[in-house]
């Protein structure tokens, strides 16, 4: 057995072996994928494991992820942050070997599992290679020239999200961007033909990408020289890797039987056995790792020599590289937060279009901000005026078109934000929100910067009618933990908004009206809490009004009518919960005192967030059915959101 | 011009009058699909406007359903019962001409206007006509025979929901299925080359379709022999039709300018001088309407002469017959409700797996029970036993096989449960819910009473980890409207909730748990309001611990514990929040006392949907954090699901 054979078989009985201690895993896509991950790793990637962080890295996605014991193995061999006792505790508490990759352990580059969700993170990486590239790059110094390898299975290549985002990498003809596909035939339920029997390849191809073949995905030589090949192609490639699930296994491979389950040990030994591997549990020989660490000092002295290119750029490029730190470092401009001009808005405007002004009084700020919708630019307010557009000519541009792909769309951003260098938001419809779940879940997994800006929040989309207006999406995203939802009642909140979501380290939602909003007299900076007093009353107030966004104003003008009647209202406007809660006790006393049992709170969504703050003796002004189609105020009125209703509702929690 | 030409720029006027007079709407893709409208609804579709019930209709889907006004003018030509005030109404309040087509509408098959679901329902349809065909069909008696035609634009294609549907519909070769692609290079952000640069019919041809080119999308015939050629084959065929957007408006068309936004009065008038129509708003010409009445009479004998085959039919297969009008009638069997093998569990059982036994339970007394999952059936335990495999060879097979494709399977079972004549049901893990929240949206949006089966529905998921443990999700979907979320805490409350999904008339998410969990005492049928005391204390309770699923049985050993310190504690199960809401305020008193204010909710999952119910002096021990990756009994702990914990959180609320 040669070294090359040797070190793949090696990868296979680690990865079957940590399934096993842990009795739990999937052994399957590692035995298949193995000599696919040893061609990739130890010859086609330009990475250092000793510097996992280095800027010009290639860049790998293991888009299955169930197949994390082949990752978890590729670390520890190659010298990265990865002992064997961290194999060994693969899938307990507190181990650094999770169930499925996470992004925050050395040398994993995005956290996946939920299948297709990593193909599209590797074309958001592709993306920002580009730009970034077109931004720094001179013809003699390449500073910015990396690739990404993405692997993936059935499950990947029948996902949407998957489909979507390869569509659009084939129009944008992301050339550095390389999927080897894990073709074996086999998903849970059996053979892949039962669900699938289309031509992967045709597709892809009709997609506008080069479709390679390989015949034997165990014969690392044929990997590489398709690779060789996609390197010379303008197109995003296609790899289709003919392999066999739980290769190795003699009772196994080729069943469905070894995708989820530990294989047992008698057939991890039969394994062993069939692989000529020695019976002990973690062995790996000594030459497979001095093999490896030929192959760890080959990419060192890569690295080594782009440092050495950077230190020849700075000197002739010295703005250049300034302005490459301050992109990579997210610097934000001196005073930034203090910054008047952007707190400024007049008249009666939504919040879509304070957004929109905002993200180009940024864009101006910000060189590094990138961001687009998904066909809905115009209405959400998100173009970047004078910022062209991105394409496969242009890759200058800062305004991308994501097509009618929402959920392709978030997930590509989310690849963009672990790239580094770039700022990005993304916009469409609230009530498409729902598209993209799963990718605004994935933002907050991994704690990324995406900005969503989600337009037409309420009923107040009108006419469009219950398709098109949200009803549940503020719940439901405001439940997804490390995520802040923020829906700013008029201008200086949206500046609150989008400062909050440039400088938090967390995705934000932005959830803006259609209609036009009034300007409070505020300074705005209140904002950043979460919740605040907007328009207080003299002394103990009797009753709290409680709103986000537009209906802040039917609190505002009702307290003003049961001011006249004597009752002290005080309205407290709540962009966002999840800021809110976080603000310590005694803040949460002072906006909301215990004492103070009535409480009226009101929003055009669903009930179920405000319980929370008005208890069991106040009410909610909200919508628990579905809305229908009428010009907007129309609908506002009949649902009850009217200065009258919150009136009568304060009264009625007051006993009046 | 001829009488069809007539007609073609009649229902161009129509749409652009109805549009105008709201002063919203979409003028650019009625404009554009007038001609493959006239073609599919004046001669190839098989519909009868005076029975839009007709069973053996065939099914038109607008699946880019922001061409409404299209579609409503339609029907008022065709004669559904429409009028040319309801055209006038068009977006109004309490209108049935809402802006989107919803499906209570007469003549209107599916509700749609976020892109891409239209296709996928159609697909469904399709599947659901060969099932009925299979089962229902004798070589002289076709009694169900009819196809399905969709219309969708350039966002459709775009949508990954849709490439999932027609790739399932490749693979399982729907000849029925005939998608009309009005392919006219706009959306809304410009020319489509900016976002959408692939080969459609490449990508349709590698999924398994026929595909077929019609060059002038405004030629009848062409739209008609391409048709015609769709029907010889017994593979779907997509019908890419060349149109342009806004056809007739010199001005307008051809450009994004008039995809969203009225002409104006101008154009209008532009519009129909070019079109040689008068300057009339709404007007139809007799001969017009005497055309489509010829049409209608064509169609109406048609359905006599399907009556007809179904009365021999009737005789010549008495039986059968009755199972149609049973199947059709979704009848249950006599003394359903009551039949006690339904209600047997013994020992301690995932409800996933009490919820595999009913579906086996119920599958051999509801003939017309059908299901699958997105590649997860061992795991979601939604296998019919002996049902045998739907497939393009079998027909009578009743478990599909989705693949990995969770929102086109959503969507297909809208359609599925739309066509009539079956019971559906679809499963994945609760946390890949997420990636067709917008298919169960619709499905709540119709009221159609498809039934999801989300099982590993909380961190007991354990080794997988965050990506795979629901945290937000089950707020989430509680908050849509019209949507029953069931998370049964034992066998017989999974009973109760597999026999409200039969007959609520609602979308029913069935929330499962992957670990055992144990049997308890009591008959089930309180499960039926949603919430109820499972175990009470003497007198009144000093404290209401209450939860859902698997969280159940910390209360119940909490409660124990506390009433040895002497604090009597009632413990509510609560499977489902929206059937309890929906209760009597007589019932909810008795079962949560309003003077008891120390209150405990637990569930292993967003603390959101409890605050209704515990109040402001009360706790919710729940996760507001994403989950690790461990074996499940040391999240549990970890995360403080344990009787103790519950013990010391009720003495805190009383203040102990």
């Amino acid at each position: 057995m040669d070294i090359q054979q040797k070190t793949i078989n090696t990868i296979r009985a680690l990865s079957v072996d940590m399934i096993q201690k842990a009795n739990s895993g999937h052994p399957g896509a590692p035995m298949g994928m193995a000599a696919m991950a040893y061609a990739v790793w130890a010859d086609a990637m330009c990475h250092n494991p000793k510097d996992p962080q280095w800027r010009n890295r290639d860049r790998f996605v293991l888009s299955n992820g169930h197949a994390s014991a082949l990752l978890y193995s590729l670390l520890h061999l190659f010298g990265y942050n990865m002992t064997m006792d961290d194999l060994k505790q693969f899938r307990q508490w507190g181990s650094k070997t999770p169930g499925h990759p996470e992004v925050h352990i050395e040398g994993v580059e995005t956290t996946t599992g939920p299948l297709g969700q990593g193909i599209a993170n590797a074309v958001g990486f592709a993306i920002a290679e580009t730009m970034l590239a077109a931004k720094f790059n001179k013809p003699e110094f390449p500073v910015v020239d990396h690739r990404v390898f993405a692997f993936c299975g059935d499950g990947c290549m029948m996902e949407g999200v998957a489909a979507e985002a390869a569509a659009l990498a084939g129009t944008l003809k992301l050339g550095k961007l390389t999927v080897l596909y894990d073709d074996n035939d086999i998903s849970i339920e059996g053979n892949t033909d039962i669900a699938m029997r289309e031509d992967v390849g045709a597709r892809f191809a009709a997609y506008g990408w080069q479709v390679l073949k390989v015949d034997d995905g165990n014969d690392p030589q044929k990997i590489l020289a398709a690779i060789a090949e996609a390197r010379r192609d303008e197109r995003p490639s296609l790899i289709i890797c003919k392999t066999i699930i739980g290769f190795g296994c003699p009772a196994k491979q080729g069943t469905a039987s070894c995708h989820g389950s530990p294989l047992g040990d008698d057939n991890v030994l039969a394994m062993k056995k069939t692989l000529g591997l020695p019976e002990d549990k973690f062995f790996v020989d000594e030459d497979v790792y001095a093999h490896l660490a030929d192959c760890a000092a080959r990419n060192a002295q890569r690295e080594a020599e782009w440092n050495d290119l950077m230190a020849r750029y700075a000197e002739a490029y010295p703005e250049l590289k300034k302005e490459y730190d301050d992109w990579y470092g997210m610097k934000l401009p001196e005073d930034f937060m203090k910054d008047e001009e952007l707190w400024a808005y007049e008249g009666r405007i939504a919040t879509r279009a304070t957004s929109g002004t905002m993200i180009n009084r940024l864009a101006k700020r910000l060189p590094n901000l990138v961001g687009g919708s998904a066909d809905l630019a115009p209405s959400n307010n998100t173009y970047i005026k004078d910022g062209g557009d991105y394409s496969a000519e242009n890759r200058s541009g800062r305004n991308m078109h994501f097509g009618v792909r929402e959920h392709a769309m978030a997930a590509i951003c989310n690849g963009i934000a672990l790239h580094g260098g770039l700022r990005v938001f993304c916009g469409t419809f609230f009530v498409f929100s729902d598209y993209m779940k799963h990718s605004i879940r994935m933002s907050a997994i991994m704690k990324l910067p995406v900005t969503y800006v989600l337009t037409h929040d309420s009923i107040g989309v009108g006419e469009d009618g219950a398709t098109h207006e949200p009803i549940e999406h503020l719940a439901g995203l405001r439940a997804i933990p490390d995520l802040n939802v923020i829906r700013p009642a008029d201008g200086k909140e949206t500046t609150a908004a989008w400062l909050t979501a440039l400088t938090s380290g967390l995705p934000t939602c932005l959830v803006l009206t259609r209609q036009g909003l009034p300007q409070y007299d505020h300074c705005g900076c209140k904002a950043f809490k979460g919740g605040y007093v907007l328009s207080d009353c003299e002394g103990t107030p009797d009753v709290l009004l409680m709103a986000s966004g537009s209906e802040v104003e039917q609190c505002m003008q009702a307290k003003d009518v049961l001011a006249k009647e004597g009752i002290a209202a005080r309205v407290i406007s709540m962009p966002c919960m999840e800021i809110f809660n976080r603000q310590d006790a005694e803040y949460k006393e002072q906006v909301m005192p215990a004492s103070v049992r009535a409480r009226v709170a009101v929003e055009a969504g669903a009930t179920m967030p405000w319980y929370r703050y008005v208890g069991l003796d106040g009410e909610v002004i909200g919508i628990d059915h579905f809305g229908a189609s009428a010009p907007a105020a129309i609908l506002f009125k009949e649902y009850g959101f009217t200065a009258e209703n919150v009136v009568a509702t304060a009264k009625r929690v007051l006993g009046k």
